[in-house]
């Protein structure tokens, strides 16, 4: 089985969503004193590569540790949009894709820009879905779409439109993926497996593609 | 794809290794102020069902972060151990258990020890390995071994011998198991992934069973 990972390392530098803080890692015990390491961390729920919740927009919608792990795996394919000359992405670009869509449980959206991680332009303006191009993708039976960008909504909409049409039908949402350019034109199975935290909003997750 | 959950739940009063704390969440982010719910995590890298680097006892080993995301998953087997009149687990337990142990990667050692997780008991004179067996089991080719105590040596040792034969061959060790007397008995795949966490000792992770 080869495994493809499509994980950001996690670090003191990190980018972080802005309004949350760089994850934090304390010493707390070392070779010398306890005869072994142990570090403290202290980190946000959505830091690096995560997946969202329902619970994270909506009140009364599920935590992670209400959902069974099944969810967390499945069949996915690359939606390739590293070449539509649009930030944003519209209907017309995803109709294409419909066969391989109806045969997934996850997409992954390929846009390109995890280029720019760790460049300020990342925070800037990158590419998202149209309303009516999310509209048409929650007419799917998905479990969860994940994105090589900070959030599937715009910076400067307070309202997370996009976050709202996916995670009302319980599909959850993974954001800052990479390495989905490497992933090949054959079938695989996409595995973002949170941590299992009571009442979790969302958690980090090492995110990779199964290839069998 | 059937998927066993191996994994304890994190939360507030969690039990978690002496001398170190329990986790905590602090509500950073709410609906009303951000549009979104996140929270604050602070924990220890060994909390709940976790992984252990090389790193955590070896100041020449391997973290997790460089080791290839193939080692977190493989076929493995359950070995058990719940029925033996003797708290230590002898090479003589286990060498019935050669045939399975050649063809796996993972061995998951089930004690039934888990049942006393948030009991006193849970932290007393629980099961461990003999050094003779571990010695015996570090000589196959093994990605990594679990079991479902808080640890694979016994906490009057401070010398940690166990972990030492494994983490010295490059062998992970994962502790804090669950659940492990639900895998049926037939081939099943292993995932332990961790975070990607730079210079991890270790790691908290979602443990489960998949029955192809």
């Amino acid at each position: 089985m080869q495994i493809i990972d499509l994980t950001q390392l996690i670090h003191p530098q990190m980018p972080v969503f802005p309004a949350t803080d760089q994850p934090k890692f304390e010493l707390a015990n070392t070779l010398e004193e306890n005869g072994f390491v142990e570090q403290k961390i202290t980190m946000f729920s959505h830091t690096g590569t995560h997946i969202d919740a329902p619970y994270h927009m909506l009140s009364a919608g599920l935590t992670l540790d209400q959902i069974p792990p099944q969810h967390f795996i499945g069949p996915a394919v690359v939606l390739d949009f590293t070449t539509i000359d649009s930030r944003t992405i519209e209907l017309e670009h995803i109709k294409q894709f419909q066969d391989q869509i109806v045969s997934s449980e996850y997409l992954l959206i390929n846009t390109g820009w995890n280029q720019y991680w760790q460049k300020p332009k990342y925070f800037g303006d990158f590419p998202e879905l149209s309303v009516s191009a999310a509209n048409w993708l929650a007419g799917f039976n998905l479990k969860g779409i994940g994105i090589d960008t900070i959030s599937f909504d715009n910076m400067n909409d307070p309202k997370f439109p996009i976050h709202h049409i996916f995670l009302n039908k319980g599909i959850v949402l993974i954001e800052n993926l990479t390495n989905l350019a490497s992933i090949p034109n054959q079938p695989f199975i996409f595995s973002c497996l949170p941590l299992k935290i009571s009442n979790a909003d969302g958690s980090p997750v090492r995110a990779i593609a199964m290839i069998l």
